[in-house]
């Protein structure tokens, strides 16, 4: 029987293989709703978290029940097989991680099946990046590398038919406007989440206002969005969860006591009147799924298709409520083609507060090392990216090595990865995936470095440790090469350290010139790390400048015999300087053409700051807030938590007499000071550097009086304000705050700290009518401006209760046995309130988010370039290189972006042709921002505003010039590329 | 698309339906072992309560999943769709109450790709009657009806190859004989269960006993079946539970971190060796399945997929382990094959405990209201049965009303039905289902009784209260017709109680005589019933003798104005009567021409009986166990509850002087006896009528002290039984049950009441060289012989802590707002200890049993028969009609038995021709007990016992005679029918 069943089996593929594909899928495959009627879009989804509770391979094969009940493998086993059995079933995938994971373990005929229903648009992608990321403490590249990711998968799998339309963040803690740009620039039709501030969400409600045109940037054009809020979580009514996991009860039609066809009609009536009253259009969208649900889509769907006969069913005896199996680009699709207007949004939707007392501002800094280590993958990605571009590395091993880090730094950018909200399980898994692909990865770049040097593959290593000042590429310094690679555009000089044993180097360049190097001492705060299993108590450090790849070349120096020596070599000299200034005099300074620092000798705190031709005296130091402490019963009774920040009583700021010792090199300039027992920092300026480095080293935070505590590094200024400040989104437009106030509502402040919390992923600044003062950092913060002049920025935070959002654990992070020990920087650029400081900030936020990556090889040899790599330094210097990376075996994507905004910068133009031919290019086309959609082919719903006129007929959004398109024949005016403020260009190049 | 879909289906239906069916079902579809190898059959399966946690509905539709996590539907559609997708896989199918509801909902493609299933063995039906009946507190004669119902709805919808061959009663607590022997007559080949004595279970295992021949009649031949018990509960192994309900790591092979093929292969293979050890053959039997499981197939067969090929692999290097899906079927037939000989068998597992302080003896009592309604449930199924067979009813909306009383009926057999060890909900819709089939099929009794006689369908109710005196049929009893059905095969004289509220009656029968009657009081106790809505305070007694159907004529009299009017109607004289014998008198009696009782005058207690020229001092009173209360932490803090008999402490007997009433009619002669506040009782004997009877009246038992209490009947005599005494199996043959003994093995006796506690189903006995104490029950209870003499029957039992064995609640039931009251009757026989009294004890049996069953008529007119009903009367007394029923549109079903065992009775031989005649016969075949396969065609594995000689090829047990078969044209000598000791012959009568 096994041949007939086989048989069987390849007549239905055949059948299904050659029916003409009608390209029904998208807004074609689309449900017809009924006129005169409440037309209810049944959405049938799951929100498969890719790690939470459980890590993402537990969730995908369904291990650990025990900790939640959730197997995606069964998820879409399940689902897929339900789609078939009714072509009018929908379901809507959302994480490509997943999924991509689970379409390779299947069969040939199981995949022929899945492209049908995806080319019929019954399996229909929704967001489609590789996870639902978080859109606080993730910065705007990854965001665009991970929906670059997925989409890419979806189409080299599908093909057009897989293009996500709907933008679906149902679950990140608040929204932010950046994402809402990103998914514009993607050609997205529109938007849905789950999360808003109550206060709000009660009022929108009121006004019919649950879903609006979001005006995504205040540079670019054409970026309106159409956003809704989902009406009650992304949960199926109440009751009519029909999941494996709930227990709602089922639809009893047969022959039974039970059947209670009648009361559970009444009830999805009932629910779709009242919900449909707070929505503008007679179309309305009720989601159908939760958490990990469709484990056995069976039950879900046998169960819909019950409630949908039976409420149509209704319509014979009058009832006007329709429901039918759709999509949200469906819904939008009918909203689309209703020609409503509606309000307008231009602000954000932070910070997102789920009751009076629940502002979840406190995961913008959960997790800090975790949240840095994602940078470091980032920054990594981002080279590896580069050099295997540059060395056209496709399909090989190495590719494979890249794509897995790809693939992790999408997992790293999950609202509940980068979150920091996850279970500490979780995180080390996180962590031991990112650090496995970091080290896969650095192959692909030893590779491509290969191919691009005459080295051997052995060489070219990386350090990790470099933050601890530990490097375990070298035993000794000695005949090391370090090779500079520049993932920026433009040629860059930047500091390169070293930890090094010995006390005497030579420094060389490639032309064999020395290059100035000093030692300067490791603080001692960080010689005491009980896991920095490494003696080295210097750092070598030099000035290096590379426009993309540069080599110096480090050899240890007997000990000093000639005054020339010891003149290059600055140790000794350092000895000297390592003394405390004199208790006699009241100030010391730190100085340098650029930069003065006054820091009073008593105390050894900051006192002022003198850089860009202004002074204003500056109070830095650091603050523990007491984390709230109590059982959740009640708002009242929240505790701070992974997710939410509640600080018991007023901060305890670090205001006492400082140990401190000072540490002056030619170039760089030091103070190591110790706040308490476990606060410790290094105030830093370097020659050249236009920014004061605030090196802090935090932790364990003592528990021992059972109080978790939240640590703040705090700046205090006499600038007037006024109550405004600013943060940056996702690492890219600035937005404006006003303590104490929001867009659309009146808050309930009764939180007045966390309550005022934004997250800062770059940059957080105030000015007034003279001076401007901003921090940038190196990992998302939360941060704020609680008082006129002052900004803060919270570093770390380990706490003893946890806050009832489903986590389960309190955060409190260990290692090594003891409490988590976080270091990090932060800098401060104090200058004129002109657009040009704002622009001089984004330059050097460029630097700190992609300084140089250091390879490390031992040879006595130089090392030669073989391959020239292309030069993208003679463009504007506002023009970012965004991404260069493989995209195919025979093309290359390419992504510029000005990273100015409509205030800080203005339009720029260029030509690309010699990048082109650098990059060997045959033919070059331009894309969406994910580089899967050719640009020419964009045709985006355009929404109508409250007040406006509404148009005849439906508008649509579609590339507002004409994309490039070019060959090598083509004239080189057409490789001339304008950017407007901040925008984003995307091209695909093909070389072969 | 849709069409081409339906295309698709349909030409894979046209495969399926068209490939010829290679009749591989059953044994020959079986998968082949490998020499020389432990050969594993896995065997999915899926155990589901009809009702338990939750209602039959509930569990079927996955309704209430907050309760039990549940819902039958899902696992059957599930199932299918997985046993579809690979020829490899296997399910067992159990319940068919729950497959034969789903089978129903189904379309005709998915029945078409059932039946292809079935009829390659890859869904296969075990047990497979309506529920998976208990063995305690059954009746075999319902035991047989819900498996001829189960095996005849699967032989009807699929034909041979669905017939089970295998019993499957994994989850009854305690094994019968009976049942056992049941399955020898339905030619099952073997029997599986999964809970025994634990101290025999440890026994068996090291001996290598585990599976055993089971020689399950004292009186039938061929009767041997092969039993085994499971190794680990019904359970799949530890850890390798891949459902939906567990968190056992699944088979995680991908790329992965969590990666664990290795370990689970080890885990696996390791269980296997180390269960081999307690098995003797090479094949082993491991079961994948519990609980309701399998409600996401997919998730089980995904993995157990892989289980099997990882484990498989290993064989490559070495492993001797080989695993592949089976059924218990197919591990049978390979036992079979291997010509083992195995150990012997010849009582019965019971009781069951699963430590030392939980024996499962409770449950023989629990819920006896329950209990009493099935026993009525049955009597009134076998009357509607009778009465249709009769009038040939089929097809109709009436025979759909008797299949409804039918299927109930299956279920209330269920081990958590009958048991009482349901939930009090689940109780409550038991009882409402049963009333309502009851009530229905009243409908069958009335169309019937309309056909037989010239009353129109209006008449012919039933009354269901009768047992607290109440009908609801009839205001008033003038002008009524009584109507009394005999279902039993011969002529029988009974008393009948009508509640009457008048006090002069007269009493006709068919042919005008009068019939002697007389007034008895109502219970004082009884009429103060809270329920009891009823003012009714006699009861009308007279005596009746049927045949099969027979009416009496009540009408009420005018006050009596003449001496022979107050003769016949006996009620001053009964007034006279009803007083308390004199105080001076130390004794008072009761006797008629049969019975002599002798009480106590001052304590009211009984003191002797005299019956068939015995005389005994019988003592007989209540007593009370107090119901151990702990918090079932460990063996020794076991609370007494739904499952478990626990005393705690020694029992109290009701020995003091009791308030009693003495009421003389002429022929029936009662003592009224109040023992407490809720105890009281009818001592009472008749005129013509053997036996004593008790009619107990118990409740509320009271709580107020916070003790749960259990209330025994106790008789104490003088009769030297040393510790022996018989009960019944299943009301069937009898058990000799030795106190603190066991067949096999020496059991704790720590708990030496409840581990002495046998299921009484009917009767229980014991005797000496001189005399025989016999008591008969109304419904199922435990009971035991604490001490020589002594007989006790457990009646009544209210707990206030569950017992933790899964239900989650006391027994503590109430009604009306009070605890439970419970009435029923206990009959009393004293004779000499000769198989003659056994056997009239059986007679007494089938009386108390298959009591006539009245319907009443309000008319004025006598009812004449128009019909007149076949006549069984000639059979031989030992003979007993079990069952006459439709069977099909145009076949009827018969069942006689010989009642008597080989000690009690004799081969009978009668002819059956008048029978087969007076039901129209056209052609009669013998079938199994089941009614389902002829009997031509049984071929039944034999096993052979250690010590016998192995044959050289496997042996099978045949028809041992040839079966009946013959038409309306053969020779009388055809219908000759021989009944050895406890014989049962099923026969099927075509008569259209």
């Amino acid at each position: 029987m096994q041949l007939v069943q086989a048989i069987a089996a390849l007549v239905a593929l055949w059948l299904v293989c050659t029916s003409p594909i009608e390209a029904k899928c998208g807004y074609e495959a689309c449900p017809a709703g009924k006129p005169n009627m409440i037309n209810v879009h049944l959405v049938p989804h799951s929100h498969d978290d890719v790690g939470w509770l459980k890590t993402v391979d537990q969730y995908y094969y369904g291990a650990k029940n025990n900790i939640q009940h959730a197997g995606v493998q069964y998820i879409l086993d399940s689902v897929v097989a339900e789609l078939l059995k009714d072509p009018s079933r929908r379901f809507i995938q959302v994480e490509t991680a997943f999924f991509f994971k689970w379409y390779q373990e299947q069969t040939a005929t199981v995949q022929t099946l899945v492209k049908k229903l995806v080319n019929e648009g019954r399996l229909e992608f929704t967001g489609g990046a590789w996870s639902m990321n978080d859109e606080a403490a993730v910065h705007y590249q990854s965001v665009i590398d991970q929906f670059t990711l997925g989409l890419k998968v979806l189409n080299d799998t599908f093909g057009a038919c897989a293009r996500p339309r709907i933008g679906w963040q149902i679950d990140p803690f608040g929204h932010s406007r950046e994402m809402a740009s990103i998914f514009a620039q993607m050609a997205y039709d529109a938007e849905f989440f789950a999360r808003m501030d109550h206060v709000e969400k009660t009022q929108r409600l009121s006004d019919i206002a649950m879903e609006m045109i979001w005006q995504s940037s205040a540079s670019l054009k054409d970026a309106d969005i159409f956003t809704g809020l989902l009406y009650r979580h992304y949960s199926a009514p109440p009751g009519f969860c029909f999941d494996v996991l709930c227990s709602d009860a089922p639809i009893i039609d047969g022959k039974s006591y039970d059947n209670n066809v009648k009361s559970r009609v009444d009830d999805f009536i009932s629910y779709v009147k009242s919900m449909s009253n707070s929505f503008r259009a007679t179309h309305i969208m009720v989601p159908m799924g939760d958490d990990f649900q469709y484990e056995n889509a069976e039950m879900n769907f046998k169960n819909m298709d019950k409630l949908i006969k039976y409420v149509n069913e209704r319509q014979v005896t009058g009832s006007k409520v329709h429901v039918f199996y759709s999509t949200p680009s469906c819904y939008v699709n009918e909203l689309h083609k209703m020609q409503l207007t509606w309000p307008n949004k231009t602000q954000d939707f932070f910070p997102y507060a789920s009751d009076d007392h629940s502002y979840w501002t406190g995961y913008y800094t959960s997790r800090p090392t975790q949240k840095r280590f994602e940078r470091i993958g980032n920054h990594l990605l981002q080279t590896v990216k580069q050099l295997s571009a540059f060395v056209h590395l496709y399909h090989t091993e190495y590719t494979g090595k890249l794509d897995a880090l790809r693939q992790v730094m999408g997992i790293m950018q999950h609202h509940d990865a980068i979150t920091g909200t996850e279970k500490q399980a979780v995180a080390r898994d996180y962590d031991r995936l990112l650090s496995d692909a970091m080290t896969q990865s650095q192959d692909t770049a030893r590779l491509a470095l290969t191919l691009i040097t005459n080295l051997g593959v052995q060489q070219f290593d990386s350090c990790l440790q470099l933050n601890i000042s530990v490097c375990q590429a070298y035993d000794s310094a000695n005949n090391l090469v370090v090779t500079l690679f520049n993932p920026l555009a433009h040629r860059s000089t930047q500091y390169v350290r070293l930890p090094v044993l010995e006390e005497h180097y030579l420094v060389t360049d490639e032309n064999g010139r020395e290059v100035p190097s000093e030692l300067l001492p490791v603080p001692s705060q960080l010689l005491d790390l009980p896991h920095r299993a490494h003696n080295t108590k210097h750092e070598l450090v030099f000035q290096a400048t590379v426009l993309k790849l540069a080599n110096y070349y480090v050899r240890v120096l007997p000990k000093p015999r000639s005054q020339k020596l010891s003149t290059r070599q600055r140790f000794q000299q350092l000895e000297l300087l390592q003394q405390k200034s004199k208790a006699d005099e009241p100030e010391f300074t730190l100085q340098n053409s650029l930069i003065k620092l006054v820091f009073d000798t008593s105390t050894g705190h900051l006192k002022s700051v003198e850089m860009n031709g202004v002074s204003e005296p500056i109070d830095q130091t650091f603050g523990i807030y007491n984390g709230a402490r109590a059982n959740n019963g009640a708002p009242s009774r929240r505790s701070s938590g992974a997710y939410i920040f509640r600080p018991n009583g007023t901060i305890a700021l670090l205001q006492q007499k400082l140990n401190y010792t000072v540490h002056k090199g030619e170039k760089v300039q030091e103070v190591h000071q110790q706040f308490n027992e476990w606060i410790s920092q290094v105030t830093r300026i370097s020659e050249g550097v236009n920014r004061v480095e605030f090196e802090w080293l935090i932790g364990p935070i003592p528990i021992e009086d059972d109080i978790g505590k939240e640590i703040v590094m705090r700046f205090d200024s006499s600038l007037q304000s006024n109550g405004i400040f600013y943060t940056d989104s996702n690492g890219r437009e600035m937005l404006q705050r006003v303590r104490n106030k929001r867009e659309y509502f009146t808050p309930n402040m009764t939180e007045s700290v966390s309550g005022n919390y934004y997250p800062v992923t770059a940059r957080i600044a105030l000015q007034d009518e003279h001076k401007r003062l901003a921090l940038l950092n190196d990992r998302a913060q939360g941060g704020s401006s609680l008082a006129d002049g002052q900004l803060e920025l919270m570093l770390h935070r380990r706490l003893l209760n946890d806050d009832a959002f489903g986590v389960g654990e309190a955060l409190n992070e260990t290692q090594f046995g003891t409490g988590l020990i976080a270091r990090g920087k932060v800098y401060l650029m104090l200058n004129t309130p002109t657009p040009q400081s704002s622009a001089s900030e984004r330059l050097a936020q460029q630097e700190i988010h992609l300084p140089f990556w250091p390879f490390f090889s031992k040879t006595n040899s130089p090392i030669l370039s073989s391959v020239p790599l292309p030069d993208f330094n003679d463009l504007p210097q506002a023009v970012h290189l965004l991404t260069l990376e493989p995209y195919s075996s025979s093309e290359l994507l390419l992504r510029v972006e000005n990273i100015m905004d409509h205030e800080e910068g203005r339009t720029v133009s260029f030509n690309i042709r010699h990048i082109f031919e650098g990059l060997s290019g045959q033919e070059i086309r331009e894309t969406t921002l994910d580089g899967n959609m050719p640009l020419a082919d964009m045709r985006r719903f355009k929404f109508q505003q409250d007040g406006t006129t509404v148009p005849q007929s439906a508008e649509f959004f579609t590339a507002p010039y004409e994309p490039l398109q070019a060959n090598k024949a083509s004239d080189s005016s057409k490789f001339s590329v304008t950017l407007d403020p901040m925008q984003i260009r995307t091209f695909i190049i093909k070389w072969a």
